[in-house]
């Protein structure tokens, strides 16, 4: 019993693995659609989205069967507890990458992001998927030294994100005002996928180590 | 041993209830700082969110230690494990009050709002406090008919969220680029709220009934 317990705590590490590789693939994607302009992939984008909130469902009622058929103490429950924790960010990443997509449909076929933010808007979404990869292998590894640099990329996004604000209040601005809107909700959605990559590899560090605070990057 | 189990398992929805009355709370006194510009004010919602995420955190310990000492199944099970997601959404309620003052510190002594949109946010903001007031209601009565009493109070919160963007849109909007994205920003705030008193709204159901689809309005 007790190995196949083992086994079943190694598949729901799996799926939290699966989930992350088809978040870091939604962004990659989505960003192609924004940048691009490209409506049929923004579509495939949200389309993929249902397949990442069943993977959640999945992982969740794995996790609960071992909460309830092996009961669990110490450590094996906090993992199960932060299985449960880490999918609910992960498929919030995914609702991210759907929401720069459906950006991309609404407003199809002009480009979401004024010509100037765009070389912003890639350096953030770059990071949003390096972060992507870099659960994908702290998930896989439990490596720590893959937290800090998810945390250095995260704090990356929030200044481009920053600077975002600082172009729109430039006296240079010349979109339209429902393209700042577009411009303001786009550097949002890209920043709220790093907090969330931010929540998932601290929490990997708290399992591993029992501590809330990041070694220095490796 | 079974009574003090049944007796930490209301201990862990007042719980959830004192989290509803603070979130609550919050968005009502985040949106007063937000119409009167009173900065004080702003910043006593911004320190008290700290309270929530700590309320957070004391629910979380006692839910896992549950867990780990009662070996709870069946419907039992399923309400602790449901007791975690509330409270992730709480929390965020509550961060989205702390974020609608910190708008408001950001931009003080100017408002954040344009004066047009001021009607706007006031009828976002009173439905999000009424999501929040039926929250506190429902996880002590369990009276479902409140889910849909959410759920419409929802449905009516986007759709001033789209009102704003379609004044933003409209050739008379005066408000200067940066006001633009802060209006944005807000609405956003405000809608995602909603969003995540509903999620609160339907766990409560789906604990109730197995159920995740509400029964009408009563």
């Amino acid at each position: 019993m007790r190995k196949l317990f083992q086994e079943d705590l190694h598949n729901v590490g799996d799926q939290l693995t699966g989930m992350a590789v088809r978040v870091a693939e939604a962004m990659e994607r989505a960003y192609r659609s924004f940048e691009t302009t490209d409506v049929q992939l923004a579509d495939e984008v949200i389309a993929a989205d249902a397949r990442i909130d069943a993977q959640q469902n999945d992982l969740d009622e794995k996790a609960i069967q071992l909460l309830a058929l092996q009961g669990p103490v110490a450590s094996d429950l906090r993992l199960i507890v932060g299985a449960l924790r880490m999918s609910t960010s992960l498929e919030r990443m995914g609702d991210l990458a759907r929401h720069i997509a459906q950006l991309t449909r609404l407003r199809y076929p002009d480009p979401v992001a004024p010509a100037s933010l765009v070389p912003v808007y890639r350096e953030m979404a770059v990071k949003d998927i390096a972060i992507a990869h870099k659960l994908v292998e702290l998930l896989q590894s439990r490596h720590l030294g893959l937290v800090s640099e998810v945390l250095a990329l995260n704090a990356q996004i929030n200044d481009l994100h920053a600077g975002i604000f600082v172009s729109i209040a430039q006296p240079e601005w010349a979109a339209s005002p429902a393209s700042t809107a577009d411009a303001t909700l786009a550097s949002r959605y890209f920043e709220r996928f790093g907090d969330h990559g931010v929540s998932v590899a601290r929490k990997v560090q708290y399992l591993v180590t029992g501590e809330w605070t990041a070694p220095p990057a490796s």
